[in-house]
């Protein structure tokens, strides 16, 4: 499968034959001490079904993955990381070499100001841990001087349309494709629904398993990748 | 291989014929909002090779299990749970009617004071999250009434037979089963080391796979509960 994965990658057919996708997905992991975390639902299964779909369509695939229960798939680089720091490096080592960036990962916004060195003891009654914004790794792609054209994902659990176009234009992005999460949907499911949004237009892709709403969106990335010349 | 577990586990042979032991394994997950989530490194297995150790002895094993990686096991009770909270409901439901409590699980120590139940967004560049104790799912277990044979388990990442002993007296519990974590040790790993301590003795589990480890200790605590008469 790897071979022909290769042979598809290097001037093969598909409407991404001969361009470098890098893709994130997956959750990240905020380390509190050595055994306690922040973390997300995020499962990994859109990103990896995204990898997959872009390597059906000829791309040189780069995926940079949190850490989920999923088997690694076949693409062309595989990089794991935990944290959101981490993977922040490991984008940004890629990018620039890229044509194509798809942020799936739901990287953790906050993390803790510090992880603790040792197990921390349960001695108080209440406590409480202090965060920090994690770095924008979506947003400093998009401010890339050689930036590839840039996808971002957003999960919402309420006014997904608005908040995806607000991440469209706040992050000066090629596109947006945001999913519901919540009440049984989104990040563990196999199905899940699509709003895509780009500048200037905009797309449903209804209900379907995500292997199925990846091909779709792929062929969409392609497409407006195409048109915007990148 | 669930037939022939019930059999054994119907008044056939083994050290812990007929005796109902209950074990809890994995980590909980405490909700900081509908996607986001503190968890821990347990990655179930340690319990879950309990589970099958005293399957083995012919016990009727009851598996209160958080969200792991790991298949099914075949026991003869499977109860899945999220949170710190729910893992208390569903041990308190069934801990009087057991021998033994085995209690493998990473429950826990603090959770969020409230989910919030929508997405937290990231307004802010630093942030807190509020927290507060879990209920302590062991140390109740081992103060009812008709209290089973009950054995607690300690992660730490050092000062490993100290925590142990201070656990076995501060809880009054029967057994305690101690284990080093951090720096490749312990939680996702394949092979680990026990310290096991009782009221009046302690004894070292050299390092060996989960599954080895998992036998000698149930063998240790059929031991221990025949010789307390419990």
């Amino acid at each position: 499968a790897i071979l022909a994965a290769l042979a598809a990658g290097r001037g093969g057919t598909g409407l991404l034959a001969g361009i470098r996708v890098l893709i994130t997905a997956g959750p990240t992991r905020e380390p509190i001490d050595p055994v306690r975390y922040i973390s997300n639902r995020s499962s990994g299964k859109m990103g990896y079904a995204v990898a997959a779909a872009a390597l059906a369509e000829g791309a040189e695939v780069v995926l940079v993955s949190g850490p989920t229960a999923l088997p690694p798939p076949q693409v062309h680089e595989f990089v794991t990381v935990e944290s959101a720091a981490e993977m922040y490096a490991a984008v940004m080592a890629r990018a620039e070499s890229c044509g194509i960036y798809i942020g799936t990962a739901a990287v953790a916004d906050y993390t803790p100001v510090a992880a603790a060195p040792q197990k921390i003891k349960k001695t108080l009654a209440e406590t409480q841990i202090a965060l920090t914004r994690t770095p924008d790794i979506l947003g400093t792609v998009a401010g890339l001087a050689r930036r590839p054209f840039t996808v971002g994902f957003a999960a919402e659990t309420h006014d997904l349309e608005n908040y995806a176009r607000q991440k469209l234009a706040g992050k000066a992005l090629d596109m947006v494709a945001a999913n519901q999460v919540g009440q049984g949907l989104g990040f563990d499911a196999e199905d899940n629904a699509l709003f895509v949004c780009w500048p200037g237009g905009d797309t449903r892709l209804p209900f379907a398993p995500k292997r199925r709403l990846a091909e779709q969106l792929v062929r969409l990335i392609a497409e407006r990748y195409r048109a915007t010349g990148s």
